[in-house]
């Protein structure tokens, strides 16, 4: 005899299968008797709970997405100083490659469903980006402005925006390659490449190299990041 | 009356609608039903053609994969110099963002084979990783030695082959971004964020600044990649 759920409890069993399904074959690859079949209950059960596939990918999405955590508005909102930059720049990389904490255990399947989102419509990773990479580089570019003033930047013809995407896509192509069995790039640990590819970020963005060594200390970043994790989770 | 069509037009037009279908619905979504449909033939005779899907997918695995091109020797064989080193980075990011004039009809459509590649089971990537990028790691890890000892370049901890992976990681992301019917990322036209992308691998790889001034000319490094392009298919 199979167990009894309350009804919230199927909803979320009916959900992980779907971010499951989602993820290893797109939106478009999944059928909601995938769905059902992965849940273990019959379609006629799941559609109890959401009416159709759209429904459902649409809960889903939701929980891609995390509207503005307090985590971001603290990195984001500091006085502008080289910490604050630089912990920035380190902040959007770090939750790309690393997720935050509450996404971990899913880190995998969000960055899948993200990619086949822009193999299919992009509605999911256009969100994404709007809710939590649109205000990091807003905040990399304030603080940008306040470094280039105080002469830690050095003048460039690009578009700051622009170079503040070369720092995102750095981060997640890193993290699409992860998600291969075979190792397809980089060399070394990831937390070692990740090292690399924030001095790489740094430079790119035209900080100055003396700069860069005086100020960007990997470990404490870290340690800055995670504290701010969770201090702000354990509500 | 259907057109008679020869035994090699046939398989021609088998492949590239393998390649439509492949590149929309990924390997393990694709059946050979959907690519004999798109073929506008029945699965009896594109078994004449091909023993199975795996067979198919193998042969288009070759169109996808140029082994070593011409033009990929002459600029990654040059004597050490500033240009080399500049025109190998150029030539990486061009290529992926570009693509090569012979590919250049099928761009949008290899590179989505690529990315399910990576989802799936990353076979693809790996070879073409293989052929095509790692040649040019290779190349610009020896130009950045040669400019290293030369004062042209800033010392750093962070692995060399990480920094070609980041340059690498920055072109293919801005393409992959570029899939999407959707601006999901970057400001102005693909040709300003490409030229904006440049400057954020030099600078990021260490190149001095002073070096990128005087040095990265980036329509005379455009006119260099697509003349050899010219000259070397106009046999």
């Amino acid at each position: 005899m199979k167990k009894r759920y309350s009804k919230q409890q199927r909803r979320t069993m009916i959900l992980e299968a779907a971010l499951i399904c989602f993820a290893h074959k797109g939106y478009n690859g999944t059928t909601t008797k995938d769905i059902a079949t992965q849940a273990d209950v019959s379609e006629a059960l799941l559609y109890k709970h959401f009416p159709n596939k759209m429904a459902i990918y649409a809960a889903i999405n939701d929980f891609c997405i995390e509207e503005g955590s307090e985590v971001g508005s603290i990195v984001l909102k500091q006085k502008n100083s080289i910490f604050a930059f630089i912990s920035s720049v380190y902040f959007l990389m770090y939750v790309v490659v690393f997720a935050t904490p509450l996404k971990r255990k899913y880190k995998g399947i969000s960055h899948r469903l993200f990619v086949y989102s822009i193999l299919e419509d992009g509605q999911l990773i256009e969100k994404f980006h709007h809710s939590s990479v649109l205000p990091c580089i807003q905040a990399i570019r304030q603080y940008y402005k306040y470094l280039k003033s105080q002469n830690h930047i050095t003048e460039t013809t690009a578009a700051v925006d622009n170079l503040i995407w070369c720092v995102y896509s750095v981060a997640a192509m890193m993290t699409i390659f992860d998600l291969s069995d075979k190792e397809l790039a980089f060399e070394g640990s990831i937390k070692n490449s990740f090292h690399d590819a924030v001095i790489f970020a740094l430079r790119g963005l035209g900080l100055k190299e003396q700069v860069i060594r005086d100020h960007y200390e990997p470990q404490q970043l870290q340690d800055y990041i995670e504290d701010l994790f969770s201090q702000n989770s354990a509500v």
